[in-house]
């Protein structure tokens, strides 16, 4: 598939070369030959005979980066010296920081932030506990939980790896949404003690974020989490995936004209986010799903499912879809259906698969970072095409829902999160993209826009107001 | 005991008074008769009747503020409006908040603080974890952790009366340290589960700030963790008060011309701030020492200890103190003493314990918020005077050491906390005290001294490179 140059394979390349002579102007040849994008030249230091220059190169890979290193290093007279990932150099010391709200100049500072009159604050709070949520960080604070056994694309990297990604969370809830995260990534991957270790944090805490925790243990966490707790428990790969696709289904189905309840909707996945999305579709009124994962499509009669527990995640999936009992392959469950919704791996899905849809097909390719097809190739038969890329239109992502999601949560003092905050929060996601803005090419608002934490955070927070 | 009017009972009292007349002026008067300290008088409205006058107030404690609003009330012609406190308004909302060290303006900025770019940050720190010191906050962060079991002098008030506490013990660590700490307020009094929490907690952190936590579980959480984590855990009710303690003797001996070896120092306390504190001066080379409980002194043939488990703190003060056999009362155990140091109750130490003590005498007295004797009283017969209050000269205050010693323990990426650093560390406290300032009422540096965490931190660096 092709890629492009991105920043996020940035680095910047020192290097010296002659003063005279072509070597200069051979840099950027021999960058943009090898597919690289310069972004940046700076001669930083310059003499007679020798010239110093930080190249600013844009790569697709990190072996991209490295091949156009060793060319550049390979150029006649020239000397190569450190080269700086832009990436790294942002991680240095961490991505996020504690700042006190008050400065602290003297003893009377002090003696109101902390002792003695601080005292008087906790007395308030042993008094009434609810006045923690006033006069605390609890107001506006959310736990970003993680055991590191199901990072991004990952796998399970463990918890110290996890962590830039867990900073990088509560950055973008602050960015977003004004909300004070923390990570807290665990170092046991024990169902009971998870769930152990967030009951006995959550005071600090007026909500819970899991983050990157593998299927199935993420399904058990989060149903005794919300069991126990009086704030609310957010899985952001279940539910915040499951709602920025709802919002996107809403919006695509406008494009092609058709109603939730009619579509036929076949779904390749049955982990974490596959089974949240199918969920959340279910309560939106979608009524004939059919879910298929690595054997195949998913109904109540497959030989692994005969004897399954009653409990287990694919018994639940075989006996609340699939109403015409169809049989047999991804393949086949595509012929005629009019959404394709893959969370599962890349490649899955065909383009004579494409093809084989109804008329007006939506296609929704969310394996990261690779597509379960190459939507380029899906756009040629389907109507609309989105996928977790961002170099591609219709980016089905995160960052549009949880900021909202929490703030509206906050803003409620809700002590959990229901269908009717999810569905309204999709809802409100879909329609901050307006009647003449809505295109094939455009379902889902840019993760810059404005609008969307608000419209996101309004409509949960009425939701929960209402149902909470 | 006098105490003064301070601004963490400090108030805004708005108050509709007539715009003639001589309530104004009556305003002042009745604040100052009743003894309270005007800081602010402010027309925030002003009509042709009626003014509305803003008065602040700082009153000696709450009850005295609640007595000077009822008699500014009762003055003629006056309209009581809102009242507001200084201190509550400072804890509006909590008093730290996360913030992004990098500004999210666009796509490329989101690339490389989270996906795709973040994960070649993950995939460096999977194979090489020793990273996680540079590639995130682990460098910079130390968790505060509560059980809300001894919250300052409350006692038992749980962990969501304890975090303004915390917060506020955050805040100071960024002020003086610019060390990141995030308050954990743990809603469990169980050791072992402690244990567990802490220890799956501690990826994310470059060390462990026990606080607040009772005696004597706080001994076994801190063993326990200690054994457990490849990172700092440090008890600041043990060590912090430990550490200024000794550099606050080290100085008042050099007053009065006595050596640490020689000196006999009762002690009044057993609790975990009087064991630690006995520890470290048994480390700093005193030789003649006398610890006293509620039931008198600690001696090995006393009662309740010749059953004493051989692992009880009791037992081991009673091991490793008085190898003169004193016996009965505290009152006793004074007489002739050259250092008293309580971290007990109020009023444990009369007039004439003090007079009965050596030539030179050093009385401190650090029970808060009301010390073992007036420290007025105290010094009408004692050579030095030091007391927790901040109203007294030679205030013993923890914030003189906690931020210095975890700066150091995370410059030198330390796994552990010792005596030799701990030692350390009070010796440099002590240091920055130039003999050309030192007497008997200026033992301890000032918080605000700048000099003070600098030299704190390079003492506990170089002593963990030394001896870590």
């Amino acid at each position: 598939m092709a890629t492009v140059p991105s920043v996020s394979y940035s680095m910047t390349v020192r290097l010296e070369v002659p003063a005279g002579g072509s070597s200069v102007s051979q840099l950027t040849t021999v960058v943009e030959s090898s597919g690289g994008h310069v972004t940046g030249l700076d001669v930083t230091a310059s003499g007679h005979e020798r010239l110093r220059i930080d190249v600013t190169v844009a790569a697709t890979s990190t072996a991209h980066a490295d091949e156009i290193v060793r060319r550049l290093s390979g150029i006649e007279g020239v000397t190569l010296g450190k080269v700086s990932d832009r990436t790294f150099l942002m991680h240095l010391g961490g991505k996020i920081e504690m700042t006190s709200k008050h400065p602290i100049r003297n003893r009377d500072d002090l003696s109101m932030i902390y002792t003695p009159g601080v005292a008087r604050v906790c007395t308030q709070i042993a008094a009434n506990p609810e006045d923690a949520r006033r006069l605390t960080i609890k107001r506006n604070s959310v736990a970003v939980v993680t055991d590191g056994s199901a990072v991004l694309g990952l796998g399970n990297i463990g918890p110290r790896a996890a962590l830039p990604v867990m900073e990088g969370k509560a950055a973008l809830f602050k960015r977003f949404a004004g909300i004070d995260a923390w990570p807290l990534c665990l170092d046991t991957q024990d169902t009971d003690a998870i769930v152990e270790i967030v009951k006995a944090i959550a005071p600090g805490f007026a909500g819970i974020n899991l983050e990157d925790i593998s299927a199935p243990r993420c399904f058990e966490i989060e149903a005794r989490l919300r069991e126990a707790l009086d704030i609310p428990v957010f899985h952001d790969d279940q539910h915040g995936t499951a709602i920025v696709v709802l919002a996107a289904l809403h919006n695509a189905l406008r494009v092609v004209g058709k109603a939730m309840e009619d579509v036929r909707v076949v779904m390749s996945g049955a982990g974490a986010a596959g089974t949240a999305i199918l969920k959340l579709l279910l309560a939106a009124g979608v009524e004939h799903a059919v879910v298929a994962d690595i054997h195949g499509v998913v109904h109540t009669g497959r030989s692994d499912l005969v004897g399954a527990r009653p409990d287990s995640t694919l018994r639940w999936i075989a006996d609340h879809t699939n109403p015409e009992g169809v049989t047999g392959t991804l393949k086949q469950a595509v012929t005629g259906a009019d959404v394709f919704i893959g969370v599962s791996a890349p490649d899955v899905l065909t383009a004579e698969g494409v093809a084989s849809m109804a008329e007006g097909a939506i296609v929704f390719a969310l394996a990261n970072p690779d597509p379960e097809i190459d939507p380029a190739v899906a756009r040629q038969t389907a109507a609309v095409v989105a996928t977790g890329r961002s170099d591609f239109p219709n980016q089905i992502n995160n960052v549009l829902v949880f900021p909202g999601v929490f703030r509206g949560l906050l803003d409620a003092h809700s002590r959990t999160v229901n269908d009717a905050m999810m569905l309204a929060a999709a809802r409100a996601l879909a329609d901050v993209v307006l009647e003449d803005e809505l295109n094939a090419n455009y379902i889902v608002p840019s993760v810059f826009n404005e609008k969307v934490a608000g419209a996101v955070a309004g409509a949960v927070r009425e939701a929960a107001e209402r149902t909470g």
